[in-house]
């Protein structure tokens, strides 16, 4: 049996996913012993350990020079260094690998990508470990989001390239009639698929599979070799990325330098392989300068950003308050708001809201939402399983420099957690600000800074909420009100700055969930990314047909 | 009847025919009397010259000021003025328009695009005359390129465009089972597809509306406004058109400013509404200096540009020189090269070729190709209807100056028009040079220049033939040789380098041949073009989908 029938039915599934966009995840979100294998866990843990303050080996990737510095946000030194090959001996062998790989069928391709989700799915204990102590997220989100969530990412974004490539023929025959007594016109054509070329993947630090996943089975299906370019602080679960990715290709015969990693401690070097003429595609998640950057600075390449934006929820009149607190002191607390997707600032009227047909004060609502917040947190072994740890120093800067921005509504604390003494946790801040004070709260204060930010009214809201959308994108939009005609103004003027909306969302769904296969990740056309994970856009950049056509 | 159901067979063939990418035209491409219309041709001429030296009115769109001043290239001034709006005034009356457009059901808009189309269609004969009078074209060209081909294409991106869209449901209900015990998680999807904005199309003086009619129904599809930018001299094809398109939106109760044309004297203007934030989508065809600088300056857009290529046909042993020099001779002759698609450089070994056994001489196959476009052109009334007229100023001299490049093999000369005394017609100059002479052939001499090339050898021929293409690009490429071994490897460049490739046509079909529906006009990927028409990635970037999600 080939790797594609081994996989045909996830695909198909996929396929008809892509179109349904409900619910659906083929890899298995809990970290179960029945589904992953007894003793997977514990014996993960052990192989992280072992890891710890060694040489990371990939076959094929050997050099003299090692390196690498990661630190864990769970307080100590991971000590782990990894191959650093030369930027040019990659950009050849990556070169000489795409050959190969992009002379595979279709189906070739395809099946060989299955199976790399497959054996990255059965290794979602050892990337969670490798995730949690890079990002800092608490363990069950590493788990999940750096592991079957991250390969529903992956598979999403390949069916969208198998769709679009499975639409365009291998052969055709162009046959023109010429009129009753004349013989038609035939011309035969073979219609070739080529990949743009390497396919240069720069990760973020927070996320490092969820949000390259996409990137990476987009780029590989459609032809495409791969370099990775991991977070100086993300490099194990890409690595380990890496070295499953060419055991599945060497397995197969394929030339396994059709994916490689870059580690170089030479900032020029990285920069030149942005601007490399082979580099012919770029999938970035990061900051908004260096993201800004490269769609300026790569013209060679089709340049995929996922950069910072400010996300913004409105509380309007609403008469469920309590549940929407409760709801909202999640999205306000999950892995501290490290998160792209977290909600920032909370715009509520100076005059406060009506709930229930009772006036209640932007002060009340402040309350409410600071209570929810200490609920959910008020017990430091769940706490720290929602909180996960700061991720670096300049987010700690940044929570301690918060108070100076306004009045502080909840003050951000830290917390020891139970395993690991040297963690950096830290409860959200809070902190009250006036619409006016467009300096404090037009750009992302990343990690757990919360702004609540009294506008005029319920109708200045709607244009304080636009004016920083419109200006500084977002990726992720809010809004609470029991109005219905409010909220499809706010509807309208979310549509009109590409943003995705929740509303009224008290469930067990949170603002900042983004999941494959129902949720667009973005919109790609406002200013905090100019990619939506994953879409038709995302992946049709990433090959051109070359038609060969001669006389029948 | 709604106007999709009136349509809807259409449009699922063209769905299907995207795919199969054989031979399919909906629009009539014979200026048939039984198919357009008894009497219609003669009504159009009649139109034509009633509209010589007169205001073109368009409802809707008046002004007090019209400016115009295009020449016929078959040799008299067309005399026709434009309403001249201002255009921060269109831009203003296009956003108002996109917000009804785009509340309009995919179907809805596709019913009214593709009565557009068949409103086009319907004024064919007056658009041939049109098209024929502003770039020169012969008139059965001008009919077919500017009229049902034309078309062929905007139904083309049309489908594409509906392809995408349809795979987007409008509705979604995320249900996420949480166990045996538990209810499921129910989240209720609308999703949005949102317009990325107005759609700029800048048009060119030979192939106005062949070259801008994807581009026009994939904007209109996917809910963008469109405002025209015409060459000065090619405005009457895009006034006739946007009049068409006004028409039937006005019919059907949408706001005909979704289409406008700007017609300024105001450089800086246009260059202003380049870079007007509003201005979402650019599609250009014409120079490569401008659409290299649109690539770069709007940044805020996304940007299609056909540009110029340098179209190289390389001449290997082969054994029916005669046939190949026949379609050559039309290749080299039709519309005097004045096409993109036009072959200019024809590398040809120093030592000749081998034919049937024999040698042949490089100045053997040269008198041969020389020979058969001299035999092609050898009657004036025929001519002059492959030959088309010069379209500009610019190409009479540089035809001109050709022969100070080498040695000249064939000269050009001057034809007179039976119908049209002051027409300017020339036919094609062919140049011998050297491969080495690289400053004359790494560049387009747009118009009837060929070039012969001298190359040291079969091999040498490959290197220069994949080094032109990779540092200039080429919107086609070809080759004849009876040596499959040889041409694999010529196939192997074209997909390295990715341009279409045509092989030993000896036909009917030419290599400048793009036709919708089969030919991907351009790969998008080398530097004459950074689209293709059309294709997913044609439409993909000019929509993105808003989500908008509440608890069930």
């Amino acid at each position: 049996m080939s790797l594609f029938e081994k996989h045909n039915k996830t695909l198909d599934r996929a396929l008809e996913e892509i179109k349904n966009r409900g619910f659906w995840s083929p890899y298995f979100e809990i970290p179960s012993s029945k589904v992953y294998g007894e003793g997977k866990k514990e014996e993960s843990i052990n192989n992280f350990k072992a890891q710890l303050g060694n040489k990371f080996e990939i076959k094929g990737l050997d050099s003299d020079k090692y390196i690498g510095a990661e630190t864990s946000p769970y307080g100590f030194e991971l000590g782990i260094t990894y191959p650093s090959i030369k930027a040019d001996d990659l950009v050849q062998r990556s070169k000489e690998a795409m050959k190969q790989w992009q002379k595979l069928s279709l189906d070739e391709r395809a099946g060989i990508c299955l199976e790399i989700l497959d054996r990255i799915n059965k290794s979602s204990f050892d990337i969670a470990n490798s995730v949690m102590h890079t990002t800092g997220q608490p363990y069950m989100m590493a788990f999940q989001a750096g592991g079957p969530h991250a390969q529903d990412r992956g598979l999403e974004a390949l069916a969208y390239a198998y769709k679009q490539l499975a639409d365009i023929p291998t052969n055709a025959v162009f046959e023109k009639p010429m009129g009753k007594d004349k013989p038609p016109i035939v011309v035969n054509k073979k219609l070739k698929v080529a990949p743009r070329g390497i396919s240069l993947i720069i990760t973020c630090s927070t996320f490092p599979t969820w949000n390259s996943y996409s990137g990476l089975f987009a780029s590989l299906l459609t032809g495409n070799s791969i370099i990775y370019k991991p977070h100086r602080n993300g490099i194990l679960p890409i690595a380990q990325t890496v070295k499953i990715t060419r055991e599945v290709l060497e397995e197969n015969g394929i030339n396994a330098d059709l994916i490689t990693m870059i580690m170089s401690d030479d900032r020029k070097e990285t920069q030149g392989l942005v601007k490399n003429k082979a580099v012919k595609v770029i999938d970035f998640t990061g900051s908004t300068t260096f993201g800004d950057w490269l769609e300026d600075n790569a013209p060679q390449a089709s340049v995929y950003t996922e950069k910072a934006g400010v996300n913004c929820l409105i509380v309007d009149n609403f008469d469920d308050l309590k549940a929407m607190s409760r709801n909202m002191s999640m999205a306000l607390s999950l892995y501290s708001s490290q998160m792209c997707t977290a909600p920032q600032n909370i715009f509520i009227p100076k005059d406060g809201v009506t709930s229930n047909g009772e006036k209640v004060s932007f002060d009340e609502v402040a309350k409410i939402i600071a209570g929810a917040v200490e609920k959910l947190l008020s017990v430091d072994e769940r706490a720290v399983e929602i909180l996960g740890a700061i991720q670096n120093a300049d987010i700690c800067k940044r929570v301690e420099e918060a108070s100076s921005l306004g009045e502080v509504i909840l003050e951000s604390k830290e917390i020891a957690h139970p395993m690991f003494k040297d963690a950096t946790i830290k409860t959200p801040v809070i902190i009250k600000i006036s619409a006016k004070d467009k300096d404090k709260y037009h750009n992302e204060h990343f990690g757990p800074v919360i702004l609540l930010i009294e506008t005029e009214s319920r109708e200045d809201t709607l244009n304080v909420w636009q004016e920083t959308i419109e200006l500084h994108g977002a990726i992720t939009a809010g809004v609470y009100s029991s109005d219905e005609e409010y909220l499809e103004k706010v509807e309208d003027i979310a549509i009109d700055e590409k943003v995705n909306l929740s509303v009224n969302l008290t469930g067990h769904v949170l603002m900042n969930h983004s999941a494959a296969f129902t949720d667009f990740h973005a919109t790609g056309d406002n200013k905090a990314a100019n990619c939506a994970l994953a879409n038709d856009n995302f992946v049709s950049g990433r090959y051109s047909v070359v038609t060969i056509k001669r006389d029948a």
